[in-house]
């Protein structure tokens, strides 16, 4: 602990080692090193942009910083505890690079609490660019999965209960769905979130006549912050990210939720590659879908981030307060979680098996055609309400016969209802009922073909954000 | 509980009351009452247009939807909680009024899965412009108070210590800052949300040609939803929107603890108006804050709201599940916390008291003045970090003679740094100190006027979504 | 809003009526009025033995206060919204009964700090007794189910894949296991809560001769509450009772997942009865298991109750903030959302149908018997991860073959490792299976019977708390 | 990630090296090492004591397992990531020193799944004592501190507006009262989880004639698990550690925030030493208490740890599920922060200074003598409501004169009141204010001297659990 605080000046006594400790936070936020070199080059130059720093000494302060990014960049940086922070291991380099002297002009007209808002918008903003790839990624594989499998049929399910027969690509067409939600969500927070606030010094700017827009500019945000103290303040935009990838996190915990479903012997509509699987260290014949369970645990994990987050900054008073310092552990965390689990989906996904033989037999059990038996009475003038209640007999004769609705005799039918006649039957077959389900959003291979040719053409112009 | 539910064919057996009274919604749900009638009159104008529904059966259908629609508009609609929900409800109702045969066309093409999906999008569409429109007239409120407090100074804080000068303008522009992109997160959630899922069935779609466009377009959609499992199965514009509330909440908790301390006799620079203040029951001098400290409290009810629909979800397989009827509690108590938060933030700012002596004064004391001071040594050469030293030792000086830096004679300053001289008083009255922070969003009075102007314009010119 | 706050002696305007409104509990906390009644009761006969009331005075009190109480009782009281809370309706009420200048004796030495505080603590430490009532009820049913379950045998499931077959019974009892506990967990919070605040005044006790004993044991109470402050200022006693709550209703999600899966048709293990279930408006053949959906479903919103109040209180000084007034509605809805879900699981396990072909079935496939047979191994001196491998091997073998384990001809085995002989089949039939895991909290017949006789003891002398 | 995975032998490929890497836990889990090692010794004499394996090589497998833990504990074990978590890191050593014939023994009669459970109970059992002890070092602190200071008044607050003087003493003793129950929770924690789950297998015991009383006896445990199934499923003991940290971390931010408060120019109350304050980089003046700022903040990071645990656990089937890997992360953050937190604040404290004189300062103003004059005329027989009312209006002179209450002339007092004479004067000095709070849990010095005492009789004949 023997490096002297940068803020010593009043203070009688050296900190208390286990101050120091407490307060540390290198061990986390040495991860914003590029970033807070890339402010600390764009915040030089434009002071000798505007005369404030003479034009040499910006040229030799930028040379070492960028000496400086490439040693953090290529795992040579020597990171040291006992310099509080990211901020301070950089200065400290700095100053054996170029003299302490010059190194101490660096923070000219700039408060940690800036540089570090600055710093750690630029990270988030990059790593919702890296999650938006690695949903395109997950997209693809899904795009790929469903194209190749869009004559597979299965039960779609509401209430676990087989309910209707939807194509396995449908289905894994709605996955897809939320994805694209998902990743809007973080296009928007990223979108928000692209101002600089750089110049806004610790809590009320500086007096020195700074050129904000060419910082904003040169570090590519779109403006700089519109108010000081809010923008040393708040965080907000650190949640609205952790909120975006909570909700991602919990649709990737549904996904996973049916991967195990179907990995099960009693669905059995899915295999894990071998590579995808573990087995058990007691149980010789277990192959289990770990990777889909530790998927759906990890949720839990990006709910807790967003919550840590949420209450960190309840009741907090302007302007800064230390407190925000624990913005860093939930935030790397909620991306680093998500961004391995889209990754390890996207794997598992793209070698797995579908047993469409075992989803074609799961179609004949469980009257998945009751519905269209009852739109089949409705589209002949029975009121949807009655039709609903004679298919529910039928259902009911048909379960304690042991036999599918379409096999119950036409006699039986109609002695339910009179209107049924034998071109009923034919309506009945699974492929029937999923053709004849041709909406715009629904299974048929027509609607099908062209959501996944929809979805194709969105991968292939990708733009961000 | 004698009614009878509208899916009983194939059971043998009433419900148990135990289980009727659990999955009832009603008490909940009544209120989708106007979306869910909304959303039946356009089923039944686009199954005509179709050709589905005989035109004159529709005209009799959607004449009776009208009369229930201005029944519940009124408070007139007898609810009945034995009914299950709010569809059962006001199809009841439609039996009464048309007879239960016509009353039963309604449901063809229909399911309460995809029903229940419409009204709640409609609902929170609704709710988040209705929130919106409170943020602004709380922003009108602060652009108001602001605009004739411009001239006010008032210590800026960090760590709730006093840092620098600032006007209580820049500080009300702080909070505006923050509501606005809480704004800005509801209308993409609004936009975001803007798709129809009438049409999807019960998960699968409908074997019934459909126009979903119709639908979607005459309840101001932009477009039906695009899969029809995701349709039924996915709350995350309830998450979405919750989130956006979640944020708007914990930022109106910290403009609420700036109220309480603002209000306490230490800090004195507020007070509230008697009849947005409450008093003690038991102690006689007490002037308390209380509507603040609820705002602060009911942050917690809105976090947790978020928390539950989290919850809820995770885990959860395709398509619908009943779960989902959980969405509706946290959601609508969510939007009537923060909406109840904002008003009367609205009407407890219009109307408070600031007291510009107490602010001003506070500025004497706390060594403000300190970075200006050893900004002015490094505008002379100086190195920021050796400047900072310098005004340290000045500081500890100065509070150990009780005096204000200001009151230092020079040769104390001189004696740390040969650099001072006679001019460097008059850069130090607050005044100064403000009005030399003149950068983009900085505190002088020009670019707070400026930012109030930015804010008005904004404000007269708001369009949603 | 015609009611005349009582603390408006210094202020000069009435209250704003969206103050008023905003502040206003009495909807809620309403339902404290018989602990509310019974905490003045009990204040009363204090002062009057105490003498600081005239015993003549207190008795009118007493008998118009247990008016009251029976008025709230059998639902005629009537409460009066715009009197804030139930504190002010029942002293409104009082006021009515004896006139204001005796009503308002009765606030002699105490604040509605302390008072709120003592209602909250009577009435969790009821609920808390409530809950146990009913989660013993569900232990009873379970125990009955599983006495008459004995002999079925299921797979056990890890990775929702097959693992070793299990009891029934042994299942139900894991289940009952996770109840117990729970219902430890409100034990200790009903003991460590039942402390009595009266007494505290408004933050720092009464100068008032008070006996503190005497209104605890009046109202129940092992002891007062040991510092004013603390007794008024904190709520950690609900965050306990809640965090209990939280704990059982995820245990009660994993309880409803489970009747979810075994009511799909893929596993096909357990029937709800019909009064249990409920239908669809579209798909006449549905027989959805909402009751247990529903349970499933709540679990989010005790956790969201539970992230209410923790939130509420982070960050709070002493003593009493109003912010303490949202700790009712998370508290109260916890307990009836869990109290609810206790009672529908207990009808829907009362009468919910066990196929035990279907289990029965289900262990024929998923070799649930390889662990024994490495077992077997190893209980011939091989080495276990040898033994493991040498089955994994045997595993994929009778995979690739479709045949079960047992199916393998002895040479298969002898091939794979010699120490195999005849006497291994007998070894893997599912009885065996279970009947040799007999160590104390194992399946077999012995354990679970003995497992079941210990439970139904407990239930049979059961106290509280 | 040339590690050959235990449970191979079914298994045609390799595992995915983003599988291997996703799945893994050793660079969380090794942190079970000295846990794990001890289970394993226990379960290997055990194992022997009942023949099931030959005491020599029983005694050899100790020797060597003595050996690692000895390697664990000093920092010489050589963790392995590609070899999965704690348990494989360990018997790979083991079948370096003792060949893997032997070392392949010891996982008889054992699954990771039921010695995880074993790992996890006994370091959070630990863990819980760890924390306790804290907890008494804190108290230890603050009694000290409260001794030292029991002749200081302060004003006590209700919504951060002064209420009524109390010692300060007695403000620490409440914290103290908070703390004490939060030892409670955790002890109750400690008990209820002390059973073990050893001899549970991977889900329904074992066939091994086990001496479960031996294995949960020699690792301190109460008892074995009763339920098999429930042993490996279940995790609500983590739940219920992590559920009493939260409470604690709120307890400590509501501490915090009064130090923060306290610290503040405008309360002045508190001056934490030089050695736990921190500066500013940009502004010489400050002295910001920010280890008091990161304990409020860091309550988040456990609120959230708790929400990840009941996320993770929401929803899962029995028994055992690969989510359940996710546990130790928040677990063990959870304990990690508030252990910091505790002994921070403990430094904190220990060295912090209190300012008398401010403190008694502040007692002059607000009016804190108002509820003494109520209560004064109460005592004379005016209604209590009353008596408010007057003192209310003789606020408002007081205040509109800028005097104290006390500094009123008794014929303003006679004028609102006739019962008040000149002895009232002698009533209202802060001194007199808060010896007649008399009652046991009252501010008086008799009662904060008893409070003491008893605090100090506790420290002193702590147990544990």
């Amino acid at each position: 602990m023997g490096a002297q605080p940068t803020w010593g000046g009043r203070f009688a006594e050296e900190p208390d080692a286990r101050a120091a400790r407490f307060t540390a936070s290198v061990d986390v936020d040495r991860r914003l090193g590029p970033q807070d070199v890339a402010g600390s080059i764009a915040h030089v130059r434009m002071l000798a942009a505007r005369g404030i720093l003479p034009s040499d000494e910006a040229s030799v302060l930028v040379a070492a910083l960028e000496r400086i990014a490439r040693e953090i960049e290529e795992g040579r940086f020597a990171w040291d505890p006992s310099r509080e922070d990211v901020h301070m291991n950089v200065e400290a380099r700095l100053a054996q690079l170029v003299g302490s002297d010059l190194a101490g002009k660096l923070h000219t007209a700039r408060s940690r609490n800036d540089q570090v808002a600055t710093d750690l918008r630029l990270w988030t903003r990059e790593a919702c660019a890296g999650t938006a790839r690695r949903i395109d990624a997950l997209l693809s594989v899904l795009h790929a999965r469903a194209t190749e499998t869009v004559d597979i049929l299965l039960p779609g399910y509401t209430h676990l209960q087989r309910a209707q027969p939807v194509r396995l690509a449908h289905h894994l067409l709605a996955w897809a769905e939320m994805l694209e939600r998902d990743r809007g969500r973080l296009r928007d927070a990223a979108r928000r979130m692209n101002e600089c606030p750089l110049g806004s010094g610790a809590l009320a700017g500086t007096g020195f006549p700074l050129d904000r827009d060419a910082t904003a500019q040169a570090l590519g945000f779109d403006r700089p912050t519109a108010n000081s103290l809010d923008a040393v303040a708040d965080r907000d935009f650190a949640v609205e990210a952790v909120a975006a990838l909570a909700c991602l996190a919990v649709h990737l915990s549904r996904v996973a939720e049916e991967l195990v479903l179907w990995s099960s012997r009693e669905f059995g509509f899915l295999r894990l590659a071998d590579a995808w699987c573990t087995g058990s260290s007691m149980m010789p014949q277990k192959r289990n879908p770990d990777v889909a369970e530790l998927v759906r645990g990890k949720c839990g994990r990006v709910v807790g981030d967003l919550v840590a987050l949420l209450v960190l900054l309840k009741g907090l008073p302007l302007a800064y307060n230390r407190d925000l310092q624990e913005d860093k552990p939930p935030l790397f965390d909620a991306f680093d979680t998500v961004d391995a689990c889209l990754e390890v989906l996207a794997g598992a996904m793209e070698t797995a098996h579908f047993d469409a033989e075992r989803m074609h037999a799961a179609l004949a059990e469980g009257h998945l055609e009751a519905t269209d038996l009852a739109d089949w009475l409705a589209g002949r003038g029975v009121p949807f309400r009655q039709a609903h209640h004679v298919v529910g007999r039928l259902v009911a004769r048909a379960e304690a016969e042991g036999r599918r609705l379409a096999e119950l005799p036409l006699e039986t039918l109609r002695a339910e209802h009179p209107a049924f006649d034998a071109t009923v039957y034919d309506a009945l077959r699974p492929e029937a009922l999923v053709e004849r389900r041709d909406g715009f959003g629904g299974p048929s291979r027509r609607r099908v073909l062209e959501a996944l040719d929809a979805l194709g053409r969105r991968l292939a112009s990708r733009d961000w954000p």
